[in-house]
């Protein structure tokens, strides 16, 4: 936990003192081994980022005073599109893209995707929101990425991707693919990810019809939470 | 597993079938569901790559023909010099790496690396093994990496470091270094990443004086094992 996320019902007065007694301040009280009169980096869900100054710590919980100056790092400018994976690496996924810096992400159905990943609990709104807090503790930013649900890969990519991906570069990841993923673009990018089989024929010849270009990351397979890393490192 | 990683002992002729019961015959019967006749990529540890035509599959084992034609693909490289991550990290990391080509990596001590975690069982050569072979089925590669281990952070630095850097481009990732980490070097390199709360000032300036360079990924922090990732898509 590189940053403290608060959100407003945290604040015990109007704008400066903060009250935590849950998984943070166990956080605070045994990692970060921290005492009164320490200051921890904090930041404000959905607004600026800045210290915590602690003002006491007990048994029970801790108080801090917060002042919040900076701005949260900027965004990049990607917008992810992932066949939905196993929900424990969905878990590890949702959290290095929040961590970073992904603000849009789509989990969509395709051929390859089992059915049985769309019934598990990790798709929950609050669980997804959990991973995408973690993350953002990690990455030491304040803004929760956008995560929407697509259950039908035709529906999504026939109505509205050809929207989506206006004004954006796209590259749909694709062991097969001619051309390597390209690298430090700066531009905005819609980012296809296939599941664990990969895209089938029919989704990839749907996808470059519609403009995307399949791309590699070399002639090694990566698990999807790596992929995910790997190309966003490499574009950004 | 994208390739059915066999040892010697898996022969039960000269050089041609396999008989397999364990854990990756588990995998073909349910993952791949695989049935006689079909084809898989396999490879021979240290060895080459190719196929295995499956001779029969029964409820107990699973019998394969080999043909072993293909190089495994080329390593990348670099030397990898990482602080001890936390136990259940390690294991991921020693995956990733293994999996994106690393063949030599180095465990050592540093000042944040909390000394619980030497005492831990994935340590045990036969651990680390099953977590690197894990990263060669998923990348498709055969070559095991050579993992050392060392629990003292000055001998290492001043007796074995100066030799190993030789040749190579040396690097260690620090988030407040003042350089990025380059993009497609096309040379070797020697990467060092430290522990969670970093390498300290001490241990930065002896490997600046020894000739590394410190190198960030940006303003966001990311957890080793993402970390390893996204230096080596920058690097590679």
């Amino acid at each position: 936990m590189n940053l403290i996320l608060l959100s407003p019902d945290d604040f015990i007065n109007k704008k400066t003192r903060v009250r935590l007694d849950d998984r943070r301040y166990l956080h605070i009280r045994d990692i970060h081994r921290a005492k009164a009169g320490d200051e921890l980096s904090v930041g404000l869900i959905g607004d600026r980022i800045g210290t915590g100054k602690i003002a006491s710590l007990t048994g029970e919980a801790i108080e801090m005073d917060i002042s919040l100056s900076l701005q949260p790092p900027a965004p990049i400018p990607v917008t992810l599109i992932l066949a939905l994976p196993r929900p424990n690496i969905l878990k590890r996924t949702l959290q290095a893209a929040s961590a970073m810096g992904v603000k849009k992400i789509f989990l969509i159905h395709s051929n390859q995707v089992e059915k049985s990943f769309w019934l598990s609990p990790v798709l929950q709104p609050a669980k997804i929101r959990e991973q995408l807090i973690l993350g953002l503790e990690q990455g030491k930013d304040t803004i929760l990425p956008d995560v929407q649900l697509r259950k039908g890969f035709k529906p999504f990519v026939e109505d509205e991707l050809p929207d989506l991906i206006q004004g954006t570069r796209a590259l749909v990841a694709h062991p097969r693919a001619s051309e390597e993923c390209p690298r430090d673009v700066r531009e905005p990018v819609t980012l296809m990810i296939g599941p664990e089989g990969g895209f089938i024929p029919y989704e990839i010849k749907k996808l470059t019809e519609l403009g995307f270009t399949p791309v590699h990351l070399g002639n090694r397979i990566l698990r999807v939470e790596n992929a995910i890393v790997a190309l966003l490192a490499k574009l950004y």
